[in-house]
């Protein structure tokens, strides 16, 4: 499989820049300046290498973030993939839009703003003015049964979701968070990773938002049953084929935040789905990704080790909405201070009696 | 031994009430009826629930977090426990006053204030507007041949820190953290969990602020010295026999804290010990410690399951200044906002068409 080929998806990317590596030597060298012992920030100090290659300088400025709820729905569930049905998705875009989901009591204690997108609600949503209206399909087809997207619809999808990460960026946001409200999506994302990490499906199948054992044997027979049904390779017709809308505009969301250089907070399950999507087609997207947290969905730890990643911290989340990557905005943040804000060694010397 | 004899040193602690269990299955089932797949906020529904019961409500209010920065140095260190002079903790007490350390950049991103505290530096500091003066004394004895600090003087230390944080407190801080900055206290501390954790010295010693293979060594032979020289049980004569200042004083901010149902943020190796001997002084001061993180400092993990905890986040962290007990404020006002802020199923499934 060549992760470049052209694909039969009518979709082009927007230039990334790979980051630069020669930088990073002089980020390590301002790190290990500082007045503290040398590496005692661990991982802090890698994320603060991340995010200056990311910026491409030494003293990045990080402030603004910005968390983007896709929401979307799977025709997949009509086969019973998930314990709940399709109204939650469309319910839970009220809440958030009330602001009392979860991800918006997160929010506010981290300080992130936030953006709801209706990528593919089956229901149509009542306008409100803080929903963004991208709806690409009412619902995905039944991906068990048929292509979930059609090429156009997938060419939409991820056309959407670089707009708006670029229109995030040029709105001033630092960080693009991703986050996604989907009933089904675990089950679409199992089929993703099962054909782009790639791992065995029986790896990558998890109780999503919850299943009892038959409801779990259920899952797994019909993404069987999708798997088989088609053996496209390549990570847009694999997105096409399994679908959904707001997994294809978080694809195109990394895409567009990493085309204007910013960083990108990946979730748990189903966001790292869409992120493996992004950069299976365009490599140089992972360098912009950061991975907030390892999910208590089974697949995730495996997802993440396809990549080469470790995620910041592992709290037995799984609620997806974006709920870890806000959580771990406050270290991103903390970690760009700590090459801007600090003093060096050198001059805490100088100042010390001889 | 029994953790509750009075001993030598002449200090009482404040009341500090255990907190009402009755309340667990309250909170566990407001956090059951909200609108999310239960228990998919994993360890933050886990610290939602014990910030219910610090603070004796359903509806927790978390925002101010204060971190007590308290310096102090120890006469272990004229034998080359540390790789370090003394010197350099009055300097980076001048390096936190001037809001350039790594703890004061962490602080801005989480929106935590500071207070730097005297607790026993030994070089005399200048006056400054943020410096709180409570000096127990210019440094501790040397532990390898005499007790660190006297009854007295260790019964001081813990008066001034359960007053600075029954202070913070007051002022309106929902959340202590822990930090500390005293070249040589990794020592100390090793000492004090071998004696309290119980575990075997050696398991008790790491590198601190950085050593080489014979400095390790030497730390060792110097620290089995200390350890031969008395037999103390008594958590606060552990703490007079090895010190030193910050660390009592830490160890009274626990209980201070803990007295006025606050949250207490423990954050590595030495802040731990300190927590260490405040709960096996006053067992119950446990349930108001949240330990942020583990160290990369040797003997944390052992430390931290003597105490049948789990901290929050493992990112190989071993700097101390309070960092780690910063990055998780974040985390406690985002699980105390769960409980506040978020809908419950029951009304969003009553806003649902049937």
């Amino acid at each position: 499989m060549s992760v470049l080929s052209p694909g039969r998806v009518p979709f082009t990317a927007p230039p990334i820049a790979a980051v630069d590596q020669t930088l990073k030597p002089r980020l390590r060298a301002c790190l290990d300046g500082k007045a503290k012992p040398l590496g005692s920030l661990g991982r802090i100090e890698d994320l603060a290498v991340q995010i200056g290659l990311i910026q491409g300088r030494i003293d990045p400025q990080v402030d603004r973030a910005r968390l983007m709820v896709f929401a979307g729905d799977h025709g997949l569930n009509e086969e019973g993939v998930s314990a709940f049905p399709s109204a939650v998705t469309s319910a839970m875009v009220g809440v958030f839009l009330s602001g009392r989901a979860s991800v918006n009591a997160f929010s506010r204690a981290a300080g992130v703003e936030i953006q709801v997108i209706d990528a593919g609600v089956a229901a149509p949503l009542p306008p409100h003015p803080e929903l963004i209206s991208a709806k690409v399909r009412a619902g995905t087809r039944n991906a068990a049964r048929e292509p979930a997207l059609s090429w156009d619809e997938t060419a939409k999808a991820l056309t959407l979701g670089v707009a708006l990460a670029q229109a995030a960026a040029d709105d001033g946001a630092d960080i693009v968070i991703l986050g996604e409200m989907g009933i089904g999506n675990s089950a679409a994302s199992a089929l993703i990773m099962h054909r782009l990490a790639p791992a065995p499906l029986d790896a990558c199948i998890g109780a999503g938002a919850g299943h009892d054992e038959a409801g779990l044997t259920r899952k797994a027979a019909v993404l069987r049953r999708a798997a088989e049904r088609t053996d496209v390779a390549h990570p847009l017709e694999v997105l096409a084929e399994f679908g959904g809308c707001e997994i294809a505009m978080m694809a195109g969301a990394v895409l567009g935040a990493a085309s204007r250089r910013r960083i990108v907070i990946v979730d748990g399950f189903i966001s790292t789905a869409a992120a493996l999507v992004a950069i299976r087609f365009r490599p140089e997207a992972l360098d912009y990704c950061v991975f907030s947290h390892l999910s208590d969905e089974q697949g995730h730890r495996i997802m993440l080790n396809a990549l080469g990643v470790r995620p910041l911290f592992d709290l037995g989340l799984r609620l997806g909405e974006g709920s870890g990557g806000v959580l771990a905005a406050p270290l991103v943040r903390a970690a760009a201070r700590l090459l801007t804000e600090t003093v060096s060694l050198e001059e805490v010397l100088a100042s010390m009696p001889s």
